[in-house]
């Protein structure tokens, strides 16, 4: 298994656009991503995470045609928020039903704030493509990660994606491991994380669904790619 | 219990100067710990694990006196970095022996990143008084929280701290567990994450420990205390 950024296999084309604003920095992407990579492969406990991750995909507990708000039905996701509105909002959670009912969603998971893809390429790619997202008839563009929502609203503020984005966290991982979504990267300090994925969500049903690899990859799950799925 | 932000108990002088930064807000801050305390309250879980961490106070794994590298001799915790350091440093963390052994450190833990008496008033607690803690002999000065080193890094950017204070994350929380310092803060989709603590440590030994009865409270584990245990 291959762990780079470089452009490749049927999306090349699309990704020449995608990696377009990493232009200047791509040769530290390239060398941060084989660190990365090397780091994964030289840890038995991940390479047997990941391992088992491509094993399972076959046996994921959703794909193309399955009921999202079925498939996690007691699952809540926690609205980006700061403290202070945490606190006024008596911690409140969002069902998914709340999220998916009627509503035409896409949706990206990430491993984690403050990391170097997802905050350099994978939320940008749908920051920037807000407005071809709504002509499609989209509703919403929601981020996830397994984070608390104080942190992820602090990442979404400094990544100026809140306008855009529906940022939520998933502070126990309940969501992605309802979905098979779990990953341990304790080898790059952040614990049980998700693994980097992207869906297209028509009332509750996934209608399009995109699991890189691996975390460090970014090749089916940017914004560039699911637009030209709806 | 009570779970309040009032000024109280023999550490009442002490506070009014540490509220002091917050005057402008502490009615707001009284609301937020209200609600915070109401929730911790009504929520079994949580009673339940607040009422396991005070009757586990008597019996836990550290007190005055310790040896806090032999209690957890085999954990390292993670400076606190950009992703790309992250990357550059292979993830490297750091043993307890080289942040204590043969060093004058006063350390305090809190519940998180991004939350509210940690960012208003715990850290700038320590952060006013770093020339204080220089000038009685304290070579480090130290925040633990169960967070990744990245999060923790922004935050601690973010609140203009880094300079003065080093950051340190306990991403597993295995520092924190083997202290006996956990807590599980679902209630306000936390998850699992420590109490709010401080210890001035001289070479590994534990010179002083302030433990808050809940996270919520901040009575005996700021800066202006531990600065008159030195």
């Amino acid at each position: 298994m291959k762990h780079d950024f470089s452009c490749r296999n049927k999306t090349r084309n699309v990704y020449i656009l995608s990696f377009h604003c990493a232009t200047k920095k791509r040769g530290k992407f390239e060398e941060m991503a084989m660190a990365f990579s090397a780091l994964l492969k030289r840890t038995s406990v991940i390479n047997s995470a990941i391992g088992g991750f491509q094993a399972s995909r076959a046996f994921a507990s959703v794909a193309v045609g399955s009921d999202l708000i079925s498939a996690a039905s007691d699952v809540s996701l926690q609205r980006a928020r700061s403290w202070d509105e945490g606190v006024s909002s008596k911690f409140a959670t969002t069902p998914l039903t709340d999220i998916f009912k009627g509503k035409k969603v896409v949706i990206f998971g990430l491993p984690g704030a403050y990391t170097g893809v997802c905050s350099a390429q994978h939320v940008p790619s749908y920051n920037r493509n807000i407005d071809s997202f709504k002509m499609k008839g989209i509703d919403s563009v929601i981020c996830v990660a397994v984070n608390d929502p104080y942190t992820i609203n602090a990442w979404a503020e400094k990544l100026q994606a809140k306008e855009a984005i529906e940022f939520y966290g998933d502070f126990d991982g309940s969501f992605h491991k309802k979905l098979d979504l779990m990953i341990d990267l304790s080898a790059a300090l952040l614990g049980p994380r998700s693994h980097r994925w992207s869906a297209y969500v028509d009332d509750g049903k996934i209608k399009a669904l995109n699991i890189e690899k691996a975390p460090s990859e970014f090749d089916v799950s940017s914004g560039d790619v699911i637009l030209q799925q709806i």
